[in-house]
């Protein structure tokens, strides 16, 4: 017999976490807002609460994933908690899932925060991976439970790392997303098709550039290395290549000029002989 | 008997191609304006030219590595090239090679430009690749040679694409590493070591991130898909608490919000259904 979970809130992300739990033979009480949503979880055995003080009642771990934090506050305010794992998975700031986990203490819980590195579909599959932070013990003793949604990765004790981590890895994305939409914008200024140049280059070159972030970490975490291949200096000196073009090609350079004058930043500060690692050091200096 | 070839320029760059032709076996002749650089080529067999119309007498093919596009013009001014093809390699813009195929062109010469996407010690390994642009045909005669340095790419008749291509995968790294950058510096800032984070979940996450690049290609090419997994609205609304997270860890926001402003600017013009391809439209659209 598998142990009884709740969750709470059935948009996409909370319809497909309670799909899981329910495949994998949890029994799954569900609560939403707005009553019938996701019909399909019927089918599959959900127990469905009226109230969310009765989902809570329903077993001893309760997955949160509701719209936003406000509403995570809404939800749960005034509600005792005593005896319960509270696991939120709602987007977060830092901050904000700090302030939940002193909410859930001082309404009797125990409290996880996560954060989903997946999409919807990916929930229940070996890709996803949901980062958590809390009392790592209150996590292994859920996670025959959470290992059903994905694969849980530990990131510490301060609640709010979690979702740091979470947002860490979606800043990296949307810039890795920006450069690529900026570099598909010239493409399609010449008149060429996006597609092959994506598929024999654009995704490869990525992919092998991808392996130099290791020893940029390297050099944060022990210091730098004794050369770079190629050194700030000429970056910075070769980036005004990469403007200029954009603005000859008609595509608007905004994506990457702060990164431009990054360098530069960086170049007077007296790091032009070093590697990419010295912008991070600029990025948590007061400028300007 | 493998047929002679010219390097002009013996920087970084210029040496490792003088090196790669002389392993596989072609006569190289080189030249550079201040004599005896890399003087590792003589024991390899390099012939020392000690004038450009030297250089370029030895042999059909030219490969010109220069710092600039200025040190192209110079290096060529006024110098007979009847007869030779000239592959220039050096970093360049798409107009700046433009004008290089034009001049050379005036003074004899087939011409093909060229944008190495490798650093000198990626040149002769098969990871590296060269992109080319200009009369296909020359490519092929001179493809023996020319793939000793690295697997060629061939990018379209205008001499201009090597260079635009070039650009727009260094623009797509760029992005990239700004965004890893910004990472790291919030992973810094809770005072965690940033290398388990960058090998554990950084990279896995952006390769993992990169297989969405072909289906973005797919929508420019031939038009929108008719769902997107989180669409352009929800992933605009979500945007702020990576702005807001940066600036409360006290992270600069630079690198990240001209992102944010595009997708909100994509939204505010009706694609806040559709995905992130929308942007690349809004990048080729005067704004503001």
């Amino acid at each position: 017999m598998k142990s009884p979970v709740t969750v709470l809130g059935l948009g996409a992300m909370g319809t497909a976490l309670a799909r899981a739990f329910l495949a994998a033979g949890h029994p799954t009480t569900v609560w939403n807002r707005t009553p019938g949503r996701s019909p399909e979880l019927d089918a599959l055995g959900a127990i469905r609460a009226t109230t969310v003080a009765d989902a809570i009642a329903a077993g001893p771990l309760v997955v949160v994933c509701l719209l936003v934090d406000d509403t995570v506050r809404s939800t749960l305010d005034g509600v005792d908690l005593t005896g319960r794992t509270v696991v939120n998975l709602t987007n977060s700031t830092p901050d904000q899932a700090r302030g939940t986990a002193e909410r859930a203490a001082a309404a009797g819980a125990q409290y996880l925060d996560g954060g989903i590195m997946a999409v919807p579909p990916m929930i229940g599959t070996p890709g996803a991976f949901i980062f958590y932070s809390g009392p790592q013990d209150v996590l292994e003793q859920h996670r025959p439970a959470l290992e059903v949604l994905a694969r849980p990765a530990y990131v510490g004790t301060d609640p709010g790392l979690a979702a740091l981590y979470d947002i860490a890895l979606l800043s990296a994305m949307y810039g890795m997303f920006g450069g690529a939409q900026h570099a598909l914008a010239l493409i399609t200024s010449s008149g060429n098709p996006t597609e092959p140049f994506t598929n024999d280059f654009l995704v490869p070159w990525l992919t092998a550039m991808l392996t130099s972030l290791p020893s940029m970490a390297r050099e944060l975490d022990h210091g730098p290395a004794t050369t770079a291949d190629s050194n700030l200096s000429m970056q910075a000196a070769a980036y005004e290549n990469l403007v200029t073009t954009a603005e000859r090609q008609g595509v608007d350079p905004r994506l990457l000029t702060p990164m431009g004058e990054l360098m530069q930043r960086a170049v007077d500060a007296g790091h032009g002989d070093g590697g990419l690692s010295a912008l991070v050091g600029l990025l948590r200096t007061p400028a300007d």
